[in-house]
């Protein structure tokens, strides 16, 4: 048994809990900020100090009432998220304390994991050795592992093949575009901006990024500069689309795809703050003409396998075809809301990860 | 070499050429009707009295400009029909006279294959001990085979999952349901009108048919009436769908669908005729929510596996287990612009044919 450096019970745990169900991006009015003590594990249990916070799009679509791939995040609980930090206290030998783990704290500063809610927690264990601690919120991270398993069980790539993904600058779309050119693939990748697309052509070695709010020349809109990009860079067409976005540049690549193309639907990013309908892909007819495919992604389907893509992208770590970004916002959980919005506007550059204490 | 039963040269080949690309549903301005004389086959060649056409939903695509899996019948060009007939002339060792044949003869009456022909034509000679000359426009011919593998290839349905296919009635539709029930499968379809709804289940054996035309209760829309049928009628949720119709039918299934589900993109006739932009499907995130797949099939890519499924459908033909309808209106080719807009008002019922001569 492991007693922690400091007594929990001088501790107090900020928290930021949903007040309110968001229209469009959500503001202020959506949270509520509260404060507890931090109680003593009882038998089998673990208190983490959360260091560090992921901030995902996702979390926009556990926001809203309604069934999907987890239950929403239910009014006045604490907001769901991932993150990484350090046991503090322990009553469970599998944790020690000074252990660092990863798993989904939510928004708070301590998290407190009953014996019979371990499993269900998702705490693991990190190894340093293999990354940083945002590294583990990144490429070694839910994102890292939702670019992974999406492009390579569900999108296939071989060799030579054309590879398109959105959100390129992003957290998935970083590991991406990387895996895919470790693979042997041309890479092409789209985002918002000159410093993105620079970044990762330079920076990452994709083969071309399109920047789909560069100006677009009179008489023609921005998703015409989208389509000539496309053709420019993709001239044997496009096989495999990691899609983040949806929206418009997810029917500009399907006017592109190649037979036997495979879409990977991973988000649709541009659609999450809608008041309106999903805007539905009306080039969806393209999968007909060219016997495609377009498929879904969970990344929590492939928890099995996580370890097993971690050891190989530590691997690229280490031997530098592999780099990570990440944009981290300091301030702590208060700063939480203020922050989430950037991911919708694209402010963040890299994966956006809030800092809850020092490491 | 054989010799035909009247001299060729004493016929008149009555064709329909497209003379004009139509803007919404085809009418009569589209169609241009010509004659030519039936020339000796040269060697190699060979002479087919076409005996009736496959009118198809595809025939619509066919008629626009643009790139698609085959390109446009040309302004001018005998409009490109799926046919059957018997040859009258030969000087090719492979066909004899008298010999019964299905491939791609156009809407017209006589069909002059060259020896270099030959090849692309898809002419083959058919058994009509497997089937009638309809059933091999139908469930032995491309619809049959269309929706044999669409539901085998790409659904891969198990035993004991709900598979539901819309246009149900229609010639892919009947095929794939009947198929579905042999492989164990509960089967739901959707389709106009009470009577084709009611043949379907009675004399087709799907476990219900959801009439999309039925008329909607006060206060709600029939797309609220199909919703609520898939409800009642896939407990289970849907696991297949077989998509012939595209627009308010794909989403309402889409908002039905399982984890896992395989939606096959087979057509989209609610889409055809339209003069504005195709509806996307605005549910089609739940492909992420369930881990799903949306995948297009185009028969051709099928071909060298043609007779297998032929000989296994014949089989269920012949044991009763499958049955075959066929809506086959007279009038000869001069009858095909009139009778073409049926496919996309839903007149018809069962597989559409236009008989041009007798057997």
């Amino acid at each position: 048994m492991n007693t922690p450096a400091a007594p929990l019970a001088t501790l107090v745990n900020h928290q930021v809990r949903l007040a309110a169900r968001p229209q469009g991006l959500p503001g202020p009015e959506c949270w509520q900020h509260t404060e507890e003590p931090v109680p003593e594990p009882g038998e089998g249990g673990v208190v983490v100090k959360v260091l560090a916070l992921s901030l995902d799009p996702a979390m926009r679509g556990w926001m809203n009432e309604g069934k999907s791939y987890i239950p929403p995040v239910g009014i006045g609980e604490v907001m769901r998220a991932g993150g990484v930090g350090v046991v503090v206290a322990s009553k469970n030998p599998a944790f020690a304390v000074g252990d660092h783990v990863s798993g989904g704290p939510g928004v708070q500063e301590y998290w407190s994991i009953a014996a019979d809610h371990l499993k269900r927690s998702g705490l693991v264990k990190i190894d340093l050795r293999a990354g940083t601690l945002t590294q583990w919120l990144n490429v070694l991270g839910m994102p890292g592992m939702t670019g992974y398993f999406g492009l390579m069980d569900v999108g296939q790539p071989k060799a030579g093949e054309t590879v398109v993904v959105s959100g390129a600058a992003g957290a998935v779309g970083q590991t991406v575009g990387q895996i895919a050119k470790i693979k042997g693939c041309r890479v092409v990748g789209i985002a918002g901006g000159p410093a993105k697309c620079e970044w990762v052509v330079k920076e990452l070695g994709f083969d071309a990024c399109i920047d789909y709010k560069a100006p677009a020349p009179e008489g023609s809109t921005k998703w015409d500069a989208v389509r000539e990009g496309l053709k420019q860079h993709c001239p044997a067409g496009v096989d495999v689309y990691f899609d983040n976005v949806g929206g418009e540049i997810l029917d500009t690549v399907l006017a592109r795809i190649n037979r036997k193309a495979r879409i990977i639907i991973c988000g649709a990013i541009s659609q999450y703050n809608n008041t309106t309908a999903v805007q539905g892909p009306k080039n969806y007819l393209s999968l007909l003409v060219n016997r495609a495919r377009m498929e879904g992604i969970v990344v929590f389907d492939y928890a099995d396998r996580y370890h097993l893509a971690v050891a190989e992208m530590a691997g690229y770590l280490k031997d530098g075809r592999m780099k990570s970004k990440e944009d981290v916002v300091t301030g702590g959980v208060a700063a939480f809301p203020g922050t989430l919005p950037k991911l919708f506007t694209g402010e963040n550059f890299g994966k956006l990860v809030l800092q809850v204490a020092e490491a």
